[in-house]
């Protein structure tokens, strides 16, 4: 019998932002805002970033560190509710080979003045490639950027 | 503070058919043979059935049962190996709301002659509608009428 090609994993992160729904979301909404935390930052070159954010509509960035393989993203917007959630489903690419497919959810909680953002990533990585251990360590990373952006 | 609007889960369901993988795979990849086990069935209407069957790529289905609420699917093919699997994100939209996106792996393993079906879905229903044991159940339906026509 074959081995299964694809390892599926779930992780939930959350983070408190001093900003309230609306501001976080429009970092997420903005095409200017989200290049900035999610795609820009020091070591990296970003070479496309496309933004239709509407359910249904897509975004596609490509992007790599200085002396790095080339990587992508292509989301596709599944569900949209302003100020609330975004649910999008997105695939990673490295030096040509598709690694990853994942559906993402971003909701957002009211808390005080601020919020509480909940990110639950359903993975599944392809071949072999990819962990759930350093796709979460990046979607920290890019949390942490989100609030320096939000709250800075 | 609010509550989580997006509710997670997964499932993970196996199927053995006697035809080879590249027939099962077929069953997934031709548009005419697609429609019989996922979209037709006794007591149905198929009212759209449009299929773009590529990495990229996308399907579009509608279809109620006789006297029941419009009922869609918007598929996004995101990772797609001949004979080998099928990873897609989908909604679902019942009556005009849109009650849930997935990821849905279609992994066929070889089984002597015939196939072994991983079929692994991580959801996310929204707003409360719709769960998982409904969804797994519908499954179950759908893979055993695929059974029925590659195996038939």
């Amino acid at each position: 019998m074959s081995e299964q090609s694809v390892a599926h994993a779930t992780f939930v992160i959350e983070h408190v932002y001093a900003a309230p729904p609306a501001r976080v979301f429009a970092a997420f909404a903005d095409p200017a805002i989200k290049r900035r935390w999610f795609a820009e930052g020091e070591g990296w070159v970003v070479d496309a970033f496309e933004v239709d954010f509407r359910s249904g509509g897509s975004e596609t960035s490509h992007f790599r560190q200085i002396g790095g393989p080339a990587m992508g993203n292509d989301t596709h917007f599944l569900d949209i509710v302003p100020d609330r959630r975004i649910v999008s489903a997105y695939t990673m690419i490295v030096d040509g080979t598709r690694i990853s497919a994942s559906l993402g959810t971003v909701d957002l909680l009211a808390e005080g003045s601020g919020t509480r953002l909940v990110y639950t990533e359903q993975a599944a990585f392809l071949d072999g490639q990819d962990q759930v251990a350093s796709r979460e360590a990046g979607w920290r990373e890019l949390l942490e950027g989100l609030g320096a952006v939000v709250d800075g």
